[in-house]
């Protein structure tokens, strides 16, 4: 297809679609003569891929060339690059101060209570850490309890998510990967909301038909 | 206590202690004196109630005032009051379109296939609309199978956390609701990325120790 075709079909101005392939987000089309260029569906899946990352997911392109570098390139070590490319999604965390003994308390505390082996310095861990320190100055600290359960609930969701993984394609790895972690966490959130709703009319209102 | 001591225990400044004041934020002390009042645990836990919604909650104060109000006068009809007051919450949604004989398709159809039953203008329900179509836009969808897992995740977590409802004290009712809703939100993020974390270290790095 054309690039004015490759415009209609994804929804973003030629013009956006030249700057992403003079800035290299965006692999060249094949020549056709001096001044054309055919363009296919791989075009078409990296425009969308660059439109969610800067889009809906909230990125500068600048932080989406750091995920579209790992999906061209991923590399040799997959769970490495996983974890690389959604540490590169919002929100950012600053990185634990190695010279504090134990930098990341309620994160630490967390992980050994569930029994998961992670990365003390995965990013993941410093947005716990804050996320449970500032539910305990709030006066809602998380309970064992409610930590269990809550894990629980995320491990189903995660080993749901892995199954799918196509881990033979590493590219394509990274793309589901990053998307699939920063799209579906709104969706998550509503869930969650929407499930309490839910559960509350029952316990609240529950002759309404 | 004296308001220094107020401020002391909550680490907020005196100026901004009489902010909320003058502001009705916060009750008033019992009078000792003509330029004194002393203050209690309820002052306490209310200063901290404002910190924590201006602060990780990320509300304005005036949006904030919106639950406060909702804390203080709870009404008669406890599951309305809730709702209004996660409703009050971030992420802003625009009203659906009441002319629009479908406003809401995603969501609509995804609480169909989960069969909640929950107000079609609730406000989760615009929320989750618009996730599940930024998701269908980057070409990864929601399939049956993954809400029926999320839904089903979500679903445990919500009951876990309404079993706890104070519900026979609506003023803390609306406080639990709110602050269980926003702060542990983050938390139940930084888990779903954690446990993908956990379960890739596993799936790829199976001899690691």
């Amino acid at each position: 297809m054309r690039i004015s075709e490759l415009a209609a079909a994804t929804g973003v101005a030629v013009a956006t679609l030249k700057y992403y392939l003079r800035e290299g987000l965006l692999h060249a089309g094949e020549a056709r003569g001096a001044t054309q260029a055919d363009y296919d569906a791989t075009h078409v899946r990296r425009v969308r891929l660059i439109r969610a990352l800067t889009g809906s997911v909230g990125l500068s392109l600048q932080q989406a060339r750091a995920i579209l570098d790992l999906v061209d390139e991923p590399g040799d070590d997959l769970y490495e690059t996983l974890g690389s490319a959604v540490s590169a999604l919002p929100p950012p965390t600053a990185e634990p101060d190695p010279s504090e003994p134990d930098p990341l308390p309620h994160a630490r505390a967390a992980m050994e209570r569930l029994g998961w082996r992670v990365h003390p310095t995965y990013a993941g861990m410093a947005q716990l850490d804050r996320a449970l320190a500032a539910a305990s100055d709030a006066g809602l600290p998380m309970t064992d309890e409610r930590l269990d359960a809550y894990g629980r609930a995320m491990h189903d969701i995660a080993g749901f998510d892995l199954e799918r993984l196509p881990g033979d394609d590493p590219a394509a790895s990274v793309e589901y990967t990053v998307l699939g972690t920063a799209l579906y966490e709104p969706v998550v959130l509503a869930l969650r909301r929407l499930a309490h709703h839910e559960i509350a009319g029952r316990m609240l209102h529950p002759d309404a038909d």
